[in-house]
């Protein structure tokens, strides 16, 4: 009787054909077969990406491929700036630290997205940055970057790349990686791609490249430069997480077929529909400019977001997520993202209309999910 | 037609039914569900490991994991003494060059395991050796190294801890790590676990534990105080492999359910049955102290051992593993870990006898199958 509906931003439901695709048995991965495997979800990932550059493979969750691009760009002592508006934001600056690179943190309300002037801004005033860290959106906040803007102002210098954190992001909305300019961007199975977690992916351009080249610090399981040489080889640098990388190819051979429009035309109307709910409600969308990926909803005053996210969890069976660090209790958060449809959103807007009546915040029971039923009108028929 | 065996030393078969209950809905890592899963793994982790000491969880591989050990442990300067007797030991010292330690090896030639005096000389010729680091068994060669041994010559030490890479040794045959004094133990999971790659684990002792809170090199996703400080609210530090830790838990849920001698007992048949088949078969073991997780076989004369693995691989439908390095066309090698039975040997073998007579060395048909079964005769009926 207990039925599980998994809604948080990671990791994300999973198509159960994919899962028992993965759960074929495994092969050796050094073997052809598994080298004609990878081959063709080293493509299909150039297709998603939207890019010519090479995407390493590891087997890690995304900050291990957040580190891995830290590591591979950054000597001690070399400065880096920051977009630090929210809690992976701060991880970039985190990472830094690590490494031993200086920052220039520039700090964005968590909710709003960083002004592109402010990045130029910095940029020249330390013309030395070597990378721009920023996401494409905040997980945290549901916040969307302004991507495009950042990478024009990137490109033009030889000596600086950008660097992006789209783990929840690649194949929810458009992302350009070559012609934004986009220098190294780092993807997770758990997130977008609607895979188990276990796999970070890593797009590098030639500008990173060279820079990879100059490393002096530590890295081995991380190592950029040994995981190119072993893409000329077709394989990886060490033991590949084989059942994932197969999850992957299954993956992204659906989204090549129904192509990347109709994929973020899903996801836009999933969002739509659940922020037409929102107001719906009388409630608030958290982000000014809010990522397709995901909906942080403020919670109204006098309830614990924390408390939506209890009931909907340990009543409901759904699993949507809460707030983090100082927006813990403020905020509650529904994903777009993983192997989801229309109907998991009337079901996470219905169980939201519930929770909030039991809390004490009064809706009228289909409130939120007429709005969404017109916008699924409105969109689908 | 084609049906498929795997027969290398990881990644290996993994039970069907290991692979059906991963196939399972995802659910998420935050939540009360996960945090039961991984305490109840983590003591399963414990009794499998023979220990008390903390074992960490990573999504990685074992590299990721025999890495973590090197950063967790060795600042720049500091000096290890690295047993190098195969690749596996090989990237030990490399590990330790990444970090900036110095190191002392001690060449070990392939195929032979090291001699406990040579390293209580080393100890004594370096008594600020912080660490001495070995493999349970060398994959690459097949062959065992005295671990006991080894322990027993390090744990007298106050300031010098032994690590060991278990990764394909765990649950095949005994390994003490309390009782022994082994401080740092990593393990994978696509080895001796029985299941797909991706997660790597490592035990810490309270002599580790001090070493680790000394670290100044950079370490973000491996950084062991992060995963300690998790342990403690039931999760981890970063996103788990949820999925490959709901197989561990059902791997070392069957592995305590039979107890370890008979896990131990298993790897003892098969790995007897094969030797007994070699020797049958007038071919050698390369290893003077076999592990009974591999047996690695020396091609005989005018035989090159790649041309035997691709036989088996491409024409038998048999996977097992050639040599490396410049034991390359020298060996081939069969693993005894894995999801595999007594007649999983039987049937590789067969395979033998087959591709061996094709390649011009003549053994009688049933010859090497009739001392397995002889073999397994006398130890089962």
């Amino acid at each position: 009787m207990n039925k599980y509906y998994l809604m948080a931003p990671g990791p994300v439901s999973v198509n159960p054909h994919v899962m028992l695709t993965m759960a074929e048995p495994i092969i050796h991965h050094r073997s052809p077969q598994f080298s004609a495997i990878l081959t063709e979800v080293r493509e299909h990932l150039k297709f998603l990406y939207q890019t010519q550059n090479d995407v390493l493979i590891f087997a890690s969750s995304g900050t291990g491929g957040m580190e891995a691009c830290v590591a591979n760009i950054m000597n001690p002592g070399d400065k880096a700036i920051c977009i630090v508006g929210g809690k992976f934001g701060e991880r970039w600056a985190e990472l830094c630290d690590t490494y031993g690179a200086e920052h220039v943190d520039i700090e964005v309300q968590w909710g709003e997205a960083v002004d592109p002037a402010r990045v130029k801004e910095a940029l020249d005033a330390h013309p030395d940055a070597k990378a721009v860290f920023v996401q494409a959106h905040e997980t945290s906040t549901g916040v969307k970057h302004p991507l495009k803007e950042l990478g024009e102002l990137v490109k033009q210098r030889e000596n600086t790349v950008l660097v992006v954190d789209a783990i929840s992001a690649m194949g929810v909305y458009d992302i350009k990686t070559d012609e934004w300019g986009l220098d190294l961007v780092v993807t997770g199975a758990q997130k977008s791609l609607s895979l188990p977690p276990g796999l970070a992916m890593v797009s590098v351009s030639n500008k990173a490249w060279r820079m990879a080249e100059e490393i002096k610090g530590p890295r081995y399981y991380f190592n950029f430069l040994k995981e190119r040489k072993a893409i000329g080889k077709q394989t990886t640098a060490y033991t590949p997480a084989v059942s994932l990388i197969i999850g992957l190819g299954e993956v992204l051979k659906g989204f090549r077929e129904i192509g990347l429009e109709k994929l973020f035309a899903h996801h836009r109307l999933l969002s739509g529909a659940t922020r037409a709910a929102v107001q719906a409600m009388g409630l608030e969308v958290f982000a000014r400019t809010p990522s397709e990926a995901i909906t942080v909803i403020k919670a109204p005053e006098g309830v614990n977001g924390q408390d939506v996210v209890a009931i909907l969890r340990d009543e409901f069976g759904i699993q949507i997520a809460g707030g983090q660090a100082h927006l813990k209790g403020k905020i509650f958060r529904i994903s777009h993202i993983g192997h989801l449809s229309q109907w998991d959103m009337i079901i996470a807007i219905a169980a939201i209309e519930r929770a909030l009546n039991r809390l004490g915040f009064k809706v009228d029971y289909g409130q939120g999910v007429a709005a969404a039923q017109e916008f699924f009108a409105a969109n689908q028929g």
